[in-house]
């Protein structure tokens, strides 16, 4: 299988990684700079620079460089994706409850 | 930094591959044997038990060996840690919103 045929598997790899997750976290309260992001990581650079690949590749966030200044943005409607597979999810578990629920509705109803 | 120091980058890893997406899919509606688990794969049993050690791993499912069956069953629970990021993060984005609406209210009140 083509690596990243679904959106979901480049998402869920950009959140695997605490550095990742904390640049997230950064972005939620606003735009930010590179160096203002990378600034609380003990990291050289170009490490920093392939988690932002990474974030970007994924589209959690947008980066828009306006003279030497790299700004990254948050896609909030990318992480729709996630919610939409953990509502997926939710509803399975609640199909399945609903069913449990008949069974033992039809087996009371059998014992009166 | 350690692999997995947080448990979310195992859970987020376990959940960037369609195969594993699939078998919890398959695991929300109840428990299963890895031969049914296994069956809608084109993929050799030894490549199939290395996405459910990893499912295993990050805690998403648990596994019981009765006799000579295998039977998987998902861990809700766990999921519980990707609702608490997700929460957190929303947070942080409402967070920023409020600051922008005080900002708006505070400047139309200048304008009166």
């Amino acid at each position: 299988m083509e690596q990243y045929s679904d959106p979901l598997d480049g998402i869920f790899q950009a959140l695997a990684d605490p550095t990742r997750r904390a640049v997230l976290a950064r972005l939620g309260s606003g735009p930010a700079s590179i160096s203002d992001l990378a600034g609380p990581f003990d990291m050289a650079l170009p490490s920093f620079m392939k988690h932002i690949h990474f974030l970007e590749g994924s589209g959690l966030i947008r980066t828009e460089k306006q003279g030497r200044v790299r700004t990254c943005t948050i896609d909030k409607n990318r992480f729709a994706a996630i919610e939409a597979w953990m509502s997926a999810q939710r509803l399975l578990w609640e199909g399945r409850n609903d069913r449990l629920e008949h069974f033992v509705m039809a087996a009371q109803n059998k014992e009166k």
